[in-house]
């Protein structure tokens, strides 16, 4: 038996908030763990306030349902997301998790960019999840993931998660890249090798000739023709992030650092702050589009250093 | 008796590095002069450091001649610059001074973007002074000053100056409005009301639908016909900044401030950095065309919040 369309936008909405809704408790939860005599271990856990956002009717969504920016200009739309920050925190120091359920008209100019628009009169309908999460300690890794299921005259999935290290640590590399291999090779319709380079791609600072981190998986455009399969590795994606990347900040959680730690951290922040502002497609998106730039913008470091 | 074009160009090369040398030492000598018990004061006055850079074959500059960025992919090209930067002084956090006189072809695709380009075979020649400056102090405010001179077939003046104060001080705006007034005003080719209305065009954050800082002037394409008078405006301005800017840091030297000061510097610099990487046209052109980033980026903030 197949899920209609309507159901399965459903089911998508429902969960991306029911993963929300684990992450943000499993982040409060290590926000209690953090051991006594560590740096911030005075401070009292962090937890999240939750903001719901609406789209403007002047202003609107990106269609990518997961940063809360961007109007396409066309007409009607509607929907909105809850944005949950925890600012900080002992362990995290800015953590952003966005969720949205948008729908709407894509522009004339826009439509022709997006498979299955022109064929649906640019009528799309778009629901999402995305995080980032800016940790205290320079020796826990940043990261981001996103899942997004878009709809036009076809369907699809996108997303993917990246590991931003500060000073690489081989074992948490290998285990995160393990991590992801295991997740796609469970399911027939991903192709991780596909994946990891595409991830690779995509996160590089191109005027630093750098890797913004140590990369994960990309993916977009996913739709092998069976849905439930599809949305079976989307949800697999978000449990496997939800397993490996507080495996990695407990791995860590007791670890000193220096001053020059702390630095180097400021720097290599400033590199994902070029990178979202200067690269990525939905941040830059969301802001030429008259999104709301405190959900756009939710990504960007607490605190950053160029020297 | 008229200067012929490889005269003007060396007369403007030359006082951009007049220009910079003399705000270079009115820079080291406002370090001197911070009073004992300021926050800061225990550290040695800061001091320039100069860098030489040469246009890399396979990289080049973007013909601003003043953000050391960018290849426009075309034939010969030559020329550098020499980038001044003095970090971690006593009133200057961060400050970088650039000048650059280069040379070469426009791509076929960028030709046409810039007047009389086409005319010249894409042949450009550039020279620039830019500048700008982060502070300790909160009480201080960031500035940015560039001034260029660009040759194609036609050949014109370029620049600008805008005040970015952390909390607008009404007597420091009027004060820098009045001194590039009168400035303007002393010069028949110069357009004073139109010069400052670019300038809060230019700087203006669209995304957050607020301005940068409180403005100054902007002016590009200044060929009035007579050389002489644009090249004495443009000396002008430079004489103007390097009279006005000293008057305010002085002005506010002694003044204390708060951690809350801070913080609000801190963030009102990360609107700073986020204008300049995703609108700055200078900046995003050097970065898109390969130039140099430590060159092209030396205008970020040396450190910033998005709390």
């Amino acid at each position: 038996m197949t899920n209609s369309l309507s159901d399965r936008k459903t089911l998508a909405a429902d969960w991306f908030r029911t993963l929300r809704d684990d992450i943000c408790a499993e982040f409060e939860t290590i926000e209690t763990e953090l051991p006594a005599g560590q740096p911030h271990a005075d401070l009292a856990p962090g937890r999240f306030e939750r903001k719901e956002w609406q789209r403007p009717n002047d202003g609107g969504d990106q269609g990518g349902g997961n940063q809360g920016g961007g109007n396409q200009g066309g007409g009607a739309h509607g929907g909105g997301g809850v944005m949950s920050v925890m600012r900080g925190g002992r362990v995290f120091e800015k953590v952003g998790v966005n969720i949205s359920t948008v729908h709407g008209t894509f522009s004339e100019q826009f439509r022709k960019e997006i498979p299955g628009a022109a064929e649906s009169g640019g009528a799309f309908w778009a629901a999402g999840v995305s995080l980032v999460a800016h940790m205290r300690s320079p020796k826990i890794p940043a990261i981001h993931m996103n899942t997004r299921m878009i709809v036009t005259s076809k369907s699809w999935f996108g997303g993917g998660t990246d590991l931003n290290p500060m000073v690489e640590v081989p074992q948490d590399t290998a285990d995160f890249h393990a991590a992801l291999k295991a997740t796609c090779d469970a399911h027939p319709c991903a192709d991780y090798p596909r994946y990891k380079e595409w991830c690779d791609e995509y996160f590089f600072i191109k005027h630093r000739n750098q890797a913004r981190g140590v990369g994960g998986i990309f993916f977009d455009y996913l739709d092998s023709g069976d849905w439930t399969a599809d949305f079976a590795f989307v949800q697999d994606v978000g449990r496997c992030f939800l397993d490996i990347y507080p495996t990695l900040v407990r791995r860590h959680l007791s670890e000193s650092w220096t001053a020059e730690d702390r630095d180097w951290q400021l720097e290599k922040r400033g590199l994902y702050a070029e990178f979202n502002l200067v690269y990525d497609r939905g941040t830059r998106f969301g802001l030429m589009t008259g999104g709301n730039p405190e959900a756009v913008l939710m990504s960007l470091p607490p605190e950053a250093k160029w020297p």
